[in-house]
This record gives structure tokens, sequence and C-alpha cells, in this order.
């Protein structure tokens, strides 16, 4: 079975993928002629994944607090600070290397095209160094030096969003094709979070929001006034929340696996969809609340604990994926698009819930 | 880290592990000499997983009733029906490649011993055939001919337990090392099952229980009653089952992906440990309920959701399997023992759980 994601196309059986330079340029029956053949088998094609949320650079390893947690302790947005000490401290070399191996982690999970964040730095020179390391592996690089408050500023909030309104944004926004905030309890109101994201939109970047993870907050509403791309974590919507998202253009990214290692409640995707909401999943993968490339890993938790169904979860890690990233060259198999696609080691894409926690990405191709 | 799960070593750092003929001599500290060298370069390393639950031998997919129940559908133990078509129609070779592939499967994931039981044959001649490809795969087979009662015994129950404590145990027996029932409403009840067990423990076989599965039952109650090895699934547990499994030599054995594929609730795992009840984890590897080999996915629910601690559900998943097995000779790696270990592409096991979905197995070594 291939899964192209193309409105016409979408499943089609005994398929062939015709493949030009890194470009689909055709889908026909099986038995097309080519130069270089890849037989699948019988197996499951689907489009790669798209990974529109991820904290790829940083150094340090926090499982002593995710353990804790387990334990439970309760997840609060102060954990970033110690990710902060340990990146500041590494050297570009180190961050390289790191990034490197969870970049080819990601691969081997199905991820051919991911974006990637800053946001352990929160001083000028390293979330500049941190923009740069990302621009390496992606062009969807986004500054979030809104992560939260670094410990030198705590009390001063609003200086610190000055300087990334500022400095820091200046040093950014030429190695960035986005701007992020967390807009939480904890990180960032809705005034200091509309101010980094209007200084983003002046410096020409797209706008994302990290939002209502932890609690009901303004950050659905912010993302839907400004026209951010997408709103992530959306572990909390209000009904006001799910009715502002289906009249926008903004995607509401779940980020299930979150959700899984800070022991939350799971959002009710299945409430968003119905009421229209356009919608994507991404693993998040980061130290402190979701150190995890498995793709499938969220799509079977977003189809147990989400109510989504398995199809509408692949669509949302790949198809959803590219739209919360605005683009339209990936998350599709249609003639034109990237020629990024997974093999299953499967029959069908339901297997990636059906057999949880099994390896079943048998091959990536990208491009 | 090597963590041995014996009592004085538990965890050690910077150990290495002597093994000779395929059986640990000793537990030294790094640098000791040998005529052939892993090093596991500071990763961590574990005794191998022991899986005392799984039904590996059968032939067919029940892809599509996982998606209805997913979509709503309640979970019932009809569905064994279905799989008993399909492996009564199978060749012993078709069974064996099947079962090898899956066997393989379960290696890449760390599991170095594992139980496989019958029961979707059904009748005397694919029962035999079950254990006899069963027995080509480990010494624990279990004989469960009372899993579900076949379609051509609908309505006579009774006459189906006769076939299976007469000619049926009669066939298995020789080649079985346990015998197991489903003692469940929609399956067998107190009495047909303790008409089992007493027939199989005349026949020499060691007690395993399926109960508690799909809501309260007698199934805790009868396995200890009766000395069973393990009663498994587990999944409603009344204060009296916990008193009486507390003291007992009955291993309550969790199966918390089955929980996951049927969208149960997860048993509270604390309030069983806390009551000193012996605890295991196993994957219940089938294709109805539990289509997965990944102990590792099964430890991370474990800690999430049943409030075990990283430790606890790795020793449930390695020396508690061993115990409801009850066997000296794997699950830890005190000397005597067989030497089956797994190396972790991560330093600490906490990472099975803090990494969810990424298959952190670098190295299975058995014996």
């Amino acid at each position: 079975m291939l899964v192209t994601n193309d409105d016409e196309l979408g499943e089609v059986r005994d398929a062939a993928l015709v493949i030009e330079d890194g470009v689909v340029v055709a889908v026909e029956r099986a038995g097309a002629q080519g130069d270089e053949r890849i037989d699948a088998g019988g197996r499951c094609v689907i489009p790669g994944f798209v990974d529109s949320h991820t904290h790829l650079v940083f150094a340090g390893d926090r499982s002593e607090e995710f353990a804790a947690r387990m334990a439970g302790a309760p997840y609060g947005a102060g954990g970033i600070r110690v990710t902060t000490e340990a990146t500041r401290a590494a050297s570009d070399d180190e961050l390289m290397r790191l990034t490197r191996a969870r970049r080819e982690e990601a691969r081997r999970a199905g991820i051919t095209h991911l974006e990637i964040k800053s946001g352990y730095g929160l001083d000028v020179e390293t979330e500049r160094r941190l923009c740069e390391v990302a621009g390496q592996f992606t062009d969807d690089v986004t500054f979030l030096g809104a992560h939260v408050v670094p410990a030198e500023y705590e009390g001063c909030a609003d200086d610190y969003v000055e300087l990334v309104c500022g400095e820091m944004l200046a040093a950014c926004a030429p190695r960035s094709r986005w701007i992020d905030v967390f807009c939480e309890e904890g990180a960032f109101d809705a005034d200091q979070s509309a101010a980094v994201l209007h200084a983003g939109a002046i410096a020409g970047l797209g706008l994302r929001v990290h939002g209502n993870q932890l609690g009901d907050g303004p950050g659905v509403q912010l993302a839907v006034e400004m026209g951010a791309a997408s709103v992530d974590h959306c572990t909390y919507l209000s009904d006001a929340d799910i009715e502002a998202l289906a009249g926008s253009d903004t995607v509401a990214t779940f980020l299930p696996a979150t959700d899984f290692s800070t022991r939350q409640p799971y959002p009710d995707a299945r409430r968003a969809i119905d009421a229209g909401v356009e919608v994507a999943i991404a693993t998040n993968c980061n130290p402190g609340s979701s150190y995890t490339t498995s793709m499938a890993f969220c799509i079977a938790l977003a189809v147990r604990d989400m109510r989504m169904t398995a199809q509408e979860a692949l669509r949302a890690a790949t198809l959803g994926g590219a739209r919360a990233l605005r683009r339209d060259d990936v998350g599709h198999l249609a003639p034109g698009a990237r020629a990024d696609a997974v093999i299953l080691d499967a029959p069908s894409y339901t297997h990636l819930v059906y057999r949880p926690g099994v390896p079943l990405v048998a091959q990536t191709i990208t491009g």
C-alpha cells in the first residue's frame, strides 16, 4: 500500500512511485520502469514524517529529573535552565556532534524533515550559536530566545523580553525562518509573548507559539490573533480556543509524547478535528519533557489516548507537520513533492499503532 | 552501569561480566582479562528480558479488528476464534517461519528468554502442533487448550473442557512444561478453570492462569488456591485479591501493552508492590490484544501509567519474569546464571522510560 496524502489518490495498492532528481514525478501502477528500483515487497510506503517541533540542539541529560517526576514530582518550566547551563558550556563541535546523532536517530525513525528550535542559550551569543548549529540540519530554524526567563534575569522578565526583541533577535533572525515563544504560567505572559511575536514579525520571521501546555491560558488565542502558523502543545483547549482555531489558518500541533513524559492528561484531538481544526503531531524531542524521536510512538498515543484514527494520526504526522511549517514540498507524495518516503515493515500504517514500540521503519528515503 | 539483579550487587559501575561457556562466572571491576572482550563503552548493561507470557505461534492478522476497537468497538475474547481459523489452516512450515521471525524480532528487542503458549488450535491435532512448534523456540511451552471455547463447541463448554482435560491434554502434556486457562467471563468459569488446572497438575504440568483482565473475577483467587506460578493480566485487583497474592508464591504478571491495545484502565501496580506482591511484566505478544515484542514499551507504560519506578519495572521484566516461570537460571547476572544480557544505547536503564519508543537495545547477548 502506498499512502500519498494526495486528495485524489490517498491510498493506492500495487503502486509505484517514480522519482527523478529527488522529486516525485508520478504515481503509477506497479511495474513502472526506471534506472534504479526499490521493491517494497508488499510493505506499506508512507510519506516521510515531518516533525514540526523539536529542540534537537542541547547538551546534558535530565533523566534524574524525569525519574523524580515519575515518582511524583510535578513538571514545571524551570528544568529548562538546567539544560541551558549545560548547553552554554558546550562547544560548537560538541553541539554539532550531539545534534547530528539525534538527527540520525530521527531519520532511522522515519523523520525526513524537521524543524529545530534554539532556546537553551538564553543569551545573545549562545542563541546565535544554536541557530547556526540548527541551520546545519534544516531550513526550518526557529528562534526561541523566549523559551523561559534565564536565572540571571529572575524577577526582571520584562528586561529579558527587551533583550530578546532587540539584540538577540538581531543576532538570530538572519539565521532563522521562525520565531517562537513559550506563552505559559512560569514562562511568558500574553503581553510579553505578543511583544516577542510582534518583533519577530517585523524582522520577517514567521510565528509559532508554545501554549496551553500546563493549563488553560492565552497562548491559543494569541496565536490565532497574530496569524501564527502553529500553536503547539494544546493540552488544554477551551471551547473558545477550539472555535478560534477552527476559523483560522493556525495549525494545532499536539505533542503526545510530552503529555506521556510529564504525566499530563491527553488532549481530546477528536473534539478539535470534529470542529474543523487543522492538526499536526510532533515529537517535541527535548531532554526535559519529551526525549524521543519516535513519531510512531506519538502516533500510537494519539490514537489510543487522543481519539484520533490511525489515518488521521498518520496525516497529522506528515501533511499536518508540513502545514504547520507552511510547506508544500514535504508531507505528501504527489508529483512535485520531495521524494521523502518511509518503507514500513508492515502491510499497513495501522501497524504503527497495532504494533506499539516495535521499530517498524524498514527504510527511510530522502530525496 | 551493570545491573545484575543480585541482592548484594544490584547496580555496579565500571563493572566487567566474566562469561564462560554461556554462564556468568564472575562480576568484577572493569579491566578483567578474557579471550574475547565486548566493551560496552559506558553504556548500561542489564539482564536480558524474560518474557513470561507470549502467544508467538499463530497465523493471520487482526489489524482491522484493532482499528475498529480504536474507533470504539469493545474488546472481547471472541476474536481468538479468528486467529484460530487462520492458524488451523497454516502448515507447520508456515507456523515455524512466522514464529521464527517473531522470535528474532523479540531478540532484537532484548528478550533473551520467553514462554510460548498454544491456544490458537483448540482441537487436539492443532494444539499438539502448536506445542511442538513452540518447543523449537523455548523449553517454557504452555498448553493453553482452554483459551476460549471454539465455535464448534458453542453452548457446550463443559464438553470442550472434557476434551481439553482428556485427549488434548494427553497429546500436549509431553510437549509442555505448563498448563494455562483463561478464567474470565466469555471464556471459562471458576469450576471449568479449576478442572483444567487440576487435570494439568495430575499430568505433571505447572500451573498458570489468565485472570482478571476484563473485570473482577475468580482468576486470582483460583491461581493462589491452586498454587499457580503466575496469574496474568491482573488489570482488576480487589483488596482480597491483593491480600491473597501477598501471602502466596503466585506472581502477579502485568501486561501493560494489552491494557494499552484494548484501551482498558491500567492496574495500580504500586498498590500490589506495596502490599508485598511479587510482580512481573510481560508483553503478551499476540495478534488480538497486544501485538508487540517491545518489553521497553511495556516498561515505559508500567512506570507512566501503573506507578512503578523504573527500577521496579526493570526487575519485573527480568527477575520477575524468571520467578513467574520459577527459574533461577535467567533474569539476573549473578555467577551461575545464563549469560543473557542486553547492552542499551544509554547510560542508564531509566532511559527505557525517559526515551519512550526509541529502540535502545544496541546488542542482545545470549549465552
